[in-house]
């Protein structure tokens, strides 16, 4: 079996801090690799990985302003699209531009629809879907208008993450920093808790930061970090009393949320779009429908049992469960189940 | 011979108002279909034409903001390309995005290059010149890293134009309200010359729009009017003593300036990218470096022969020889010249 993984080119694969669609295009490839899969990986040319590397965009468009997005985005599909007659299926992680091409390659196409930024790209979802199949990241991020080929939820190594018994009394954000992702609220209720906070994440949205973040980064209760990554990031996640997601929109799936998990530290989350499928209420955290709620649930934390939050991960979110997924997929599209 | 036309999707074909790209390919498009050329027009919905329309894009991006500009371009594109094999050549009107389908398809593909925004888009040119034909609209728009089919002059339908043999006293600005275009050096110009200057165009640079535009705009003076389409803009190309086309680019044509010379308006512009090739210096007007030049050629203006400078476009920039140059370029691609 002889898979193209075409990733985006927003961000390394793996990234470095942020990109999470990157980040789950290179845990598949890495685990079909390790399974014996035959992939090719369509990604920037500074991505490492144990797959062939394919690539002609010298640097990520995100970390590298010489970069025009559009001009090298084409350039991507076009290298791998040249050549889909040498795989069995490609496998679109890039969002709906390579659709437009599905028209013209006989190679199965699966893209995983790793959210809907807005109805508005619906017109290259809808009318290629009797040529692509569509995997859904959660079942709650499932268009009405559309057909999917399954649901799979994105999956996780777990030995990548330390598991933290203990915690700390402190609270954790991790996210991006916009209003989607709630910094606002966390900040509020964890003063409300009195108790203090860690902020991580890159800032997105520059004015919500100024106006939101930084007056409140004392540096004390409230302290802002910016985006971090390898082991300090693994530390972070683990000594938490409970990560603070208390999102302002239907968020597909949540990659932070699983990865707090596997550190051991529950989660508080807005019972909003995938929430209530990754996070099983009074187990691993608890959905919340209003700041007060919040409130009283970082009190509740101590009801957690934290060694059950890690043992949640490793059955519903590790990277094998989702490779073993995916390949059932291809195996089914291609005929060879 | 069975021509597939792709037009730019950010205004209606032709456009209302601005629209360059989209005009020059409606003045080819018509100019083919009477010539009996089999066109199909690949534009917005919206689009009129003699040619056949198809196209998927409900309306131009740059008009309706419920069009996503990147979904629809790759709609466009899908759609097109998914039934290249029923034309004997694509003429692509649309920029570098249709060369990543190149590798894809049989039909040979033109592709006029209105202008290279910058070299940051070389990577969508460079790498396709072995299957697409590239056309320059003026000689000092070619790039020295790439290979043309030919250079190909704009041209315009001279008995749309009126001609005026008198003018007025009057300056004029004709072009988008950018830096690029130069409105702050006609109307510095203008005011040393003790003369009014009538400015029309679209707003690109807000801020440039009103740091230089609305302060001098006293309505007697200096007089923006904004875009305009149909008679008033006739008219306005013609009564006027010159056009001031004092730009601060590179500029690859420059279609107002044939328009106005059409009209009998001769033109005083830098002498910077393809305005060498454009003007006759003397005889459809002045090519100058500086501004006092362009003062000295605004006292100059009556050596020049109106009804010369519109012979000179009838001669040079009739939409009649830009139609036979691309049918004899079409032919000499399809072997059958």
């Amino acid at each position: 079996m002889k898979i193209a993984m075409l990733a985006p080119i927003a961000w390394r694969t793996p990234p470095r801090h942020y990109g999470p669609w990157e980040l789950v295009t290179s845990l598949l490839t890495e685990a079909l690799v390790a399974r014996g899969v035959d992939v090719t990986l369509f990604a920037t040319q500074d991505s490492i990985t144990s797959a062939k590397l394919d690539g002609v965009v010298p640097a990520p468009y995100s970390e590298d302003p010489s970069i025009d997005a559009k001009v090298w985005e084409f350039r991507h599909l076009a290298h791998l699209f040249g050549q889909a007659d040498k795989f069995d299926l490609i496998h679109n992680q890039a969002d709906f531009p390579a659709h437009a091409f599905s028209g013209l390659v006989d190679t199965p196409i699966v893209t995983t629809i790793h959210g809907f930024s807005s109805d508005r790209i619906l017109p290259m979802y809808a009318p290629f879907q009797h040529r692509v199949h569509y995997v859904a990241i959660s079942d709650s991020d499932r268009h009405p208008a559309l057909r999917y080929a399954a649901t799979i939820h994105h999956g996780i190594p777990l030995d990548d993450f330390t598991f933290d018994p203990v915690g700390s009394e402190d609270l954790l954000f991790f996210g991006r920093i916009h209003p989607d992702k709630g910094a606002k609220e966390a900040i509020a209720v964890a003063r409300a808790s009195g108790r203090a906070l860690d902020l991580y994440g890159i800032v997105q949205d520059q004015g919500y930061y100024e106006r939101e973040v930084a007056p409140a980064n004392d540096g004390v209760t409230i302290r802002y970090h910016g985006a971090i990554g390898g082991a300090a990031r693994i530390k972070a996640l683990g000594s938490a009393r409970a990560l603070l997601h208390l999102i302002n929109f239907d968020e597909p799936f949540g990659l932070s949320v699983i990865e707090a998990m596997a550190s051991g530290t529950p989660v508080i989350a807005t019972r909003r779009g995938s929430m209530p499928e990754v996070i099983d209420d009074g187990v691993t955290g608890f959905l919340v429908d209003t700041p007060k709620q919040a409130l009283a649930a970082i009190e509740r934390v101590g009801e957690i049992d934290r060694a059950g939050v890690r043992r949640a991960v490793a059955a519903r979110f590790s990277v094998d469960r989702m490779a073993d997924a995916y390949i059932a997929l291809y195996r089914e599209i291609l005929g060879t189940a």
